[in-house]
């Protein structure tokens, strides 16, 4: 059965995300219809960003994602359709998708055939009357030529990048979890390459700490803890608790690495 | 596959919808089950007439539609099934349905027959006893006359009806979407009828508007907008911001409609 | 199709869930996938517990419950798989299964056999490393041998028993569900017990009360009523409102019932 993964900033209230999910079923029932979130922040296209790079991965080749963050909606920002070497993402050209790497992309197309739309197409609810029916007849194998033309360029989002300076390692808090974890934009990867072994210290606003956890259950209870997440990003962490909330530290949060003499 | 689309009350942190999943998938797990809302507010029998009547006809045919708001379950309320051209409603008959037009009803159902009902039933779940299975043997292609006995009265809610004066028409509003929206009782229709293309002037709490803008993207920030959601009904709303908590606005606050000098 | 039913405390904001989805689809796309809560407050292993035992048995024979409230993961505790005569229940041996009778019980599973595990395997995430893929295995049907090691002792958690002394039950509150009604642990089976047929008093906080009411309906506004839930547990509810709020109690108030003369 084919998979289409749904990402929003609907929230749980609202009909909007079960209107979708009408839409693409009404094109093909036979389909296994997953949510990624739909709790991002109204609106916030680094977080929707942030939850897909973080999630796409782990779903099966040919899965179709379709990700509604969208305050442009109704106004020039073009829908598309990027197909990859292994998925389909449908949705705004915002940026939302622009973990994607060029090599990676197979085509990008404006989705400007309204055969495949809902109609009258509203300029409110895009999701609904664009990017549904879309994902849904992709989903019946509609080959992506069929729904436009091809474009080039995709939009990139600024995500803050991590600074390297001579001695420290200065990086910044771009997510919190529903638990209040801090997630930095620091990768295992670039930690390593700066501490090369060598002892260090992190701090972040009153906190610091000079060793890595490998695990939540390591924490003492009120100490903060440093841990590269499962997703291999440094993340700060309180046991049993929400760090945010406990040391009052919100996204855009510095976080600065430094090496200490060993 | 037979679709399946819940709309409760129940909210997110109890099992109550997972087990009339459960209860569902017992009989028929072939189902593909889809959410409609479960955030509705407690005991809102009006959210969920109105989050469902703009809902349903985004489903394809054949589609069995669960509503479980129900302050009445255990008292004298009947549990119904109602058939229409196109669909099955499954519920309590306490004026959620009430949208469905007479034309369009082929036949209403008192739920007695508990041959299909989850037994011992209870008098405080009929969403697990009896509504749940009920929807659960409609998709195995149970006939509708074998649940129980025909009746005729569907019980209907009073939703406020906009009110034409001479020269102004008053609404009211009736939902606040998850955004903050203020969604109002006055349709596009009404509208443009009451309007015919005169200038016109909104008000709505301290808010003035003289047009209707097309999309969101449109708004500039800190300004209230009116626009027609894409549900066709009259919505004020405020960019990147909750426009009831900016105006201070509820369910219930008037609206105002005036023509004015062209 | 295949049944697998997620319970867990990661919240609706989080790609947590999805990403588990996402796994599981991976090794079995035929699947349905079914949520029973990711309202679990953080950590509650005693509330994943409570939601589980009173929802598994409304599902059909031969799902898999995926059950991920879990403070202790990277640390020792084991993660397993139990079948049982009917189901098969995937997570940590932390005492979130401990409901589960022996002599329903056919294997517990130390799951050591990393060829089913999701590689490289996080010390922060076993629901998408761990549960998530062995729960993919087990739906297409690998023997549960396969997964590891026969354990004997499955985890047990204290929950709060129910005290009978000679003229009172004294009980206490271990849910608050989302409509703020209280649930107690005390079983209408040991209600009956202890009563038999006397007249009684149950008092909680300031309130008083000496009927068992059969509906929500019955209630009058404001005043608390006393009623067995669904799953025919002693509950304390005010209509339309949180019962919990307006008589300002929590999880592990103390409730009494006293016999009184008749």
């Amino acid at each position: 059965m084919k998979i289409i993964a749904l990402l929003t900033d609907f929230g749980y209230k609202d009909n909007f995300v079960g209107v979708m999910k009408g839409v693409i079923l009404s094109i093909n029932p036979q389909v296994n219809l997953v949510d990624i979130s739909h709790g991002i922040k109204p609106q916030s296209i680094l977080e929707a960003y942030f939850l897909l790079k973080n999630s796409y991965k782990f779903f099966p080749k040919g899965t179709v994602f379709v990700a509604v963050v969208d305050p442009g909606v109704g106004s020039k920002r073009k829908p598309v359709l990027i197909q990859t070497n292994d998925y389909f993402f449908v949705g705004p050209n915002n940026g939302i998708f622009s973990f994607l790497e060029s090599h990676d992309i197979k085509r990008i197309i404006h989705l400007t055939n309204d055969k495949y739309f809902l109609k009258p197409v509203s300029s409110t609810f895009h999701g609904r009357d664009i990017f549904a029916p879309v994902a849904g007849f992709i989903s019946k194998g509609v080959s992506p030529e069929e729904f436009g033309t091809p474009i080039k360029g995709m939009k990139h989002i600024e995500v803050p990048k991590p600074i390297l300076e001579k001695d420290k390692l200065l990086g910044e808090i771009i997510y919190i979890d529903g638990f209040g974890n801090l997630i930095s934009n620091i990768s295992r990867n670039i930690f390593d390459k700066f501490t090369r072994g060598s002892e260090f210290e992190i701090t972040i606003g009153k906190a610091r700490m000079s060793k890595i956890s490998s695990s939540y259950a390591e924490a003492k209870v009120e100490s903060p803890i440093a841990l590269f997440d499962s997703f291999q990003n440094l993340e700060i962490s309180i046991k049993a608790a929400s760090c945010s909330e406990k040391l009052g530290l919100k996204e855009g949060e510095k976080i600065t690495i430094k090496k200490t003499a060993n």
